[in-house]
């Protein structure tokens, strides 16, 4: 879909710099109209900005007819360090679960009618442990990029990214390390049920992988290749084929935001079609989005992945495109006006 | 359906001293089945929470198959003085577009196949101007709040309330006065739309009407037939309803909520089964919250009323209970568990 040309994270950098901008025309349509509709002015408050974000990036009006939910999964190296209450075999046996329609997220895609794609990616090759290695050499990790962009293929209209891959909030949080400082405690949380001595063990090992990388972390795509794993790689570039062509992006939680949180280190504007679904239980959720100045539509509680807190999100997003396309202005309703 | 006896209060707090507790049967069972759902156990945060809630108040399975949305509307005879941005016509004629299609919560019902039932009430008939006297008799609210009851009629096993009503953000904010304390100007906010002007006359209008009243708000259902409004009174019916009746109830804002408070005041318990579906921009609503000791599920800056808080929370307790009940076991989708 997208032609890659020259050294691999060139041809990424060259996207970055070239994202197309909001469509203020589309934009001031919504304004114009949401000040007709059958109810006072601002009363849908996110729902309001929700339609506008929407015009905005998709460039027409609200409208999300071909929602999909895409999981990217991945397996990672520094499992063999016993990062995780799950074992690592959970990533393929969760995939086939996605295939039989028995998990989360295939429950809330049916509740909102949201389309479901599974992208599993090399899941019997590891990526490296980034405690010996960088996790991927650049090569795999521009074309894992690429790869995520597939995502959007087929008329996507919204487009909501999430990820399955245990021992992924370690490489997560070791990212978040590398991007924001502070110590690796602020960002090792208990992931899918690690006690106090797990997420101990858990910082010492994302310590240990700065230690080993960290001359090389000033650049955001050296982060995400020494540091990330193949779902992350992908999120990436589904986020950032969204901009190219302009579907409107959801980003799920802690794991997912470490995607947006590369684009958007690399470029502060890269997010701007991005709606953060949600504030994940998973402790540094919250500070890492006040890092990033983005602000979650729900907090749900909910620190469980594969898309299931931007599949919520997309939920509230189908009703704000609903109510700004299909209310009633007041002349239609005849309804009287505030200013009548 | 609710045969009332006695002088009309007398039955009302009858059902309030003998409404059914929670179902620990049911309570029992989702806690057994949520333990062995392809998830680490509370990764879904407040979804497994909505799923328990809905076994122990409607005694069964979770599941969410007749939702409905009521809506009652009823109009005040306070807004001769001039406290609502809009005309008291817009009631009748939101009525109208909420039976044509054309409003929010119609969009809405739609996005999450939500039923939506409005009840008007004698809207050419408005309360007595509550700063003169009381706004209804006895008899006049408790009939109201009785046919309030008739809302779930017809197999629903969950129930969204809502209100329009223009003016009654300055009765609820009354009754949070009578019940509460503190000043006029702590409960009475911008409404539809009212300047810093229009809330101060609304502040004096609410003062006004508590002088008047002020040695007959201890009894909680005096502060309703005195300060409330017809769709006030039968939604606390439609609330108590519920409860008899094992459907669980969501309350919308504002508005509803002072339905809820004055249950909550006469009875704590009164509410057990009832979800706070979000906190409303109106700027009381989170103090009010506080006060009855309730956590809204969202926080989407709405203030619209017409149910329409209610039914974006519908739509996450609809995924709530999906998950719940559709998700594949451990031992089902041969994933590995934790401990194993």
């Amino acid at each position: 879909m997208t032609q890659l040309s020259g050294l691999p994270f060139d041809a990424i950098r060259e996207l970055l710099q070239n994202m197309p901008g909001a469509d203020s025309g589309a934009a001031q349509a919504v304004a114009e109209r949401d000040s007709q509709l059958t109810k006072p002015p601002g009363s849908l408050g996110k729902l309001e900005d929700i339609a506008l974000w929407l015009a905005k990036w998709s460039g027409r009006k609200p409208q999300v007819t071909r929602p999909l939910v895409a999981i990217f999964a991945g397996n990672h190296g520094v499992t063999k360090r016993g990062i995780s209450a799950f074992p690592s075999e959970a990533t393929a046996q969760m995939v086939a679960n996605f295939s039989a329609g028995g998990a989360a997220i295939n429950q809330i895609c049916q509740t909102y009618d949201l389309g479901l794609k599974v992208f599993d990616l090399a899941l019997d090759m590891p990526t490296e442990d980034f405690c010996e290695a960088p996790a991927m050499d650049e090569r795999t990790c521009a074309a894992t990029m690429a790869y995520g962009m597939e995502s959007i293929a087929g008329n996507v209209d919204l487009l909501c990214i999430g990820e399955m891959g245990i021992g992924n909030t370690t490489s997560a949080a070791a990212i978040y390390y590398a991007l924001y400082g502070g110590k690796a405690e602020d960002w090792a949380g208990a992931g899918t049920g690690a006690d106090a001595e797990g997420i101990k063990h858990k910082a010492e090992v994302i310590e240990m992988a700065i230690k080993l990388h960290e001359k090389h972390l000033h650049d955001p795509l050296e982060v995400l290749r020494r540091l990330g794993g193949r779902e992350i790689a992908a999120m990436a570039g589904a986020i950032l084929a969204g901009r190219a062509q302009r579907v409107p992006v959801i980003v799920d939680g802690f794991i997912a935001t470490s995607a947006a949180a590369i684009l958007h280190a690399a470029e502060p504007t890269a997010l701007d079609h991005c709606l953060i679904s949600h504030v994940s239980a998973e402790q540094a959720h919250k500070k890492v989005l006040e890092k990033m100045g983005k602000e979650p539509l729900l907090d749900l509680g909910m620190r469980l992945g594969e898309g299931s807190g931007a599949a919520m999100a997309a939920g509230i997003v189908k009703a704000a495109a609903a109510c700004h396309s299909g209310m009633a202005t007041f002349a239609e309703a005849a309804v009287s006006n505030k200013d009548a």
